[in-house]
């Protein structure tokens, strides 16, 4: 390992066309000398493992505050990028491609968070004749905006949440919309945020009186109170469709994984498949999904995220343009390894497979062990980790760059490691994810582990009759 | 967890009586409610997993020497049946009964090695009211003995290594036998033992030659000069098959594991399914073990062990009646979970499956790491592990009771780990096991992770074109 400081003035080595040069003819098979991975963590060490497999060499950034972090070692290379402040190391772009030419590599992979989505970085990349492991710009803009990807998603003949399609002029108007899309229905200030000017409406007296008074208020708080109205999912499950496509067109779904138990829309358990969901409505949302991706002209690993309503009708929200933190769940169930094939996709290799040739087998689950106090309101605990002792046997997966001894750095996200469980029916799954998670043992930091142990128990999890405001409104206020 | 010691004069405490009568109905499903597990280390971590993974309580034995492994937090109880040395603990069988009197066990488990193929001890535990969690004493008369297994074998149509069927008196009969099963041939003293009076023969002559020479080497060591013939394996493949079956006469073949790399008949790493060798001589050999399994009446899991020659003629050798180390790398394969199963079929219950629900897919390669130098000898290194940075991720399953900081007794076995991975195929299961491999860090003791490294590079191997003296004959000659 050789660790160099690249400043970010730091000058292009290797110029882009020299790079190109250096691949073999088109017909060809291609696939890449060194990658970059421009992560840190568990999902760097996910990506190292990844080239590893592959037999391709790998080269990782860090931030000062990772210096000293063992999975940097089991890189060929690792080039410090700057600060512990993300924006002046994993966040800066011209660094990243400076370290990039810097041991010569010739894709970037970007694991999630930081760049992950930032098609300018997608752009940039390729400009300077990195592959950016990941979509192509152009369908990151296309989906990676909100507004977009729904108008995407309707020409897909995907469902999306019902709305008013622009401002609500007049109590009539309302009531028409609600009378169309059945209540409840949720107002919405267009000048909008953090939850102002926002109303619930259960019946038409609700929606009149609620108009009035979301306009004052958005008017008070954003000198504008024009408001539009969308249908209200009332306790909705999160479910989403893990997609991969190649640049030759093809696009298949591994199906679904379930994401609902969340806490403040942050996930904190994902399984697959969903429990107590019909196959015709699994089937057609995955569908859904592969529709979508191909009309924006996808590839690479993506996410298509749904809501589902407790009629089992599912509505699109969006798309994750990147690789998933629980991408391991459908890694389990499909036999699949996605980040080995979006690497092979983005060297321009063909799918393997065809959408028939992917089975759903068993049961996975994962927990996402995150360093934080739960019993204060899960405030961050860094620190360093004086005792890591992880489960294992039949069935276990663990994905983490902790060690006894590691210094869980105060500076990024809490996540300290993944715990997979795969077995051949759900009940089996949660008794395997019961004991593991009896197995583990930290010591040093706070962990996420003690509420996971207590989630394991919950009747109503157990049941399956979970939704996203579940582990809010009800679990966390429960005696322990 | 309860630490008591209990002495070996203590006195039953529940009658066998009172334990049977708490059973329900011969109808009703039954599953025990506490199980012991009579054993240490790996194999005992292992079954407590399965029974937290069931549902059962869980009971544990410990000597002295293991009083202080992590292991035992995670089982219900634990009891100290003695000091260090196994003859006074682990293979003292009255304490073991008197454990599971004292913590009301209604089964044994008694993991492999100790006392797991002792008939005896199966029998003394079902006399004492304890269902033993193995085959029945009979079963295990019936094939524990190499020349009575033979027999049952050759009864159940089972290919065997051919011998002269008694002693050989003359040249002639020696040359008639050596023309009727082909050379090579082993000339073998009847009283014979530690490779006196043995002689390999591969012509007429050298046939002729050795016969006398090994007559007077028996005579002079054994005062015993009669000898007898078998036909001799030349670089054989050590190849065998993972047999369950239940108490009402269903046996089925999880496939077969190769055990091919050896060194002084300890097996080192072991994959399924066995490379190079056809379809059809797995099933032949697959079907041959069930055979022998029912001709027996054989319950429980068990192994038929096979040496395949060079023509892939397979010959049985002997079967293991009990859980053998490498049984993870048939759960890999067929995602059954042969502890449980063990448990289960104990309990009475019926296989969950029929021969023709078993699938083998995809590849898995098991090592074992052991506390060893391989620069001395492969002599034992016992003492405290300062440093245990297992691997993980994608395809790596990891069966050991060893954490940071655990004392490596010098008492028992030297195994401190089964590092598994699985993929969808050989070479990549490969790629995934050098990755593994890399990524484990020890200190503290020697372990075998340098030879495993090198093996893993090892050309022949990776062919699949290894022997059973492989390992011996060229590659620990090889430098480093």
């Amino acid at each position: 390992m050789s660790g160099l400081f690249l400043p970010a003035t730091m000058r292009l080595r290797n110029s882009p066309l020299t790079r190109a040069a250096r691949r073999p003819p088109e017909d060809a098979p291609f696939m890449f000398r060194k990658v970059l991975v421009a992560n840190r963590g568990e999902i760097a060490l996910r990506v190292i493992r990844a080239c590893r497999d592959l037999g391709v060499e790998v080269a990782v950034v860090y931030s000062e505050a990772d210096k000293d972090a063992p999975y940097l070692k089991l890189a060929d290379q690792a080039v410090c990028i700057g600060p512990a402040v993300a924006t002046e190391s994993y966040l800066k772009m011209p660094r990243i491609i400076a370290a990039a030419e810097g041991v010569d590599a010739d894709a970037i992979h970007p694991g999630f968070g930081f760049l992950s989505e930032n098609s300018r970085f997608a752009q940039m990349c390729r400009e300077n004749g990195f592959e950016f492991i990941g979509p192509s710009a152009e369908a990151m803009n296309k989906l990676g905006d909100k507004a977009r990807s729904k108008e995407v998603a309707k020409a897909a003949n995907v469902p999306t949440v019902p709305g008013s399609d622009g401002l609500v002029e007049s109590e009539k108007e309302a009531l028409d919309f609600a009378r169309k899309v059945g209540y409840p229905v949720l107002i919405k200030a267009s000048a909008g945020g953090g939850g102002k000017g926002m109303r619930q409406a259960w019946d038409d007296d609700g929606l009149v009186k609620g108009l009035s008074a979301a306009r004052t208020e958005a008017e008070a708080a954003f000198k504008d109170g024009s408001v539009f109205l969308e249908k209200y999912l009332d306790r909705p499950r999160h479910v989403e469709v893990q997609l991969l496509g190649d640049k030759h067109g093809n696009v298949v779904h591994l199906f679904e994984r379930d994401c609902t138990l969340q806490r403040r829309h942050q996930k904190l358990v994902e399984e697959s498949p969903a429990p107590n969901l019909p196959d015709k409505v699994r089937i057609a949302m995955c569908e859904s999904a592969v529709r979508l991706a191909k009309a924006a002209g996808y590839y690479s690993a993506g996410t298509c995220e749904f809501l589902v309503d407790r009629d089992h009708k599912f509505y699109f929200i969006e798309v994750n343009a990147r690789i998933q933190v629980e991408h391991p769940v459908t890694e389990l169930v499909t036999g699949v390894d996605l980040i080995r094939e979006q690497i092979r996709v983005a060297a321009g290799e063909k799918l393997p497979f065809e959408q028939k040739d992917i089975v759903h087998r068993g049961a996975a689950i994962e927990v996402r062990v995150n360093a934080e106090n739960v019993d204060k309101d899960f405030q961050p605990s860094p620190g360093v980790v004086t005792t890591w002792r992880p489960p294992g046997g039949p069935g276990v997966r663990l994905d983490t760059h902790v060690v006894t001894g590691y210094r869980v750095p105060p500076n990024y996200d809490s996540m300290v490691a993944k715990l997979l469980v795969y077995q051949p029916t759900r009940a089996e799954a949660f008794a395997v994810m019961r004991r593991a998670l009896r197995e583990f043992v930290v010591e040093g930091i706070h962990t996420t582990l003690p509420i996971h142990r207590r989630i394991f128990e919950c009747p109503e999890f157990i049941a399956g009759e979970v939704d996203t405001t579940f582990i809010e409104r009800e679990f966390l206020k429960r005696g322990k």
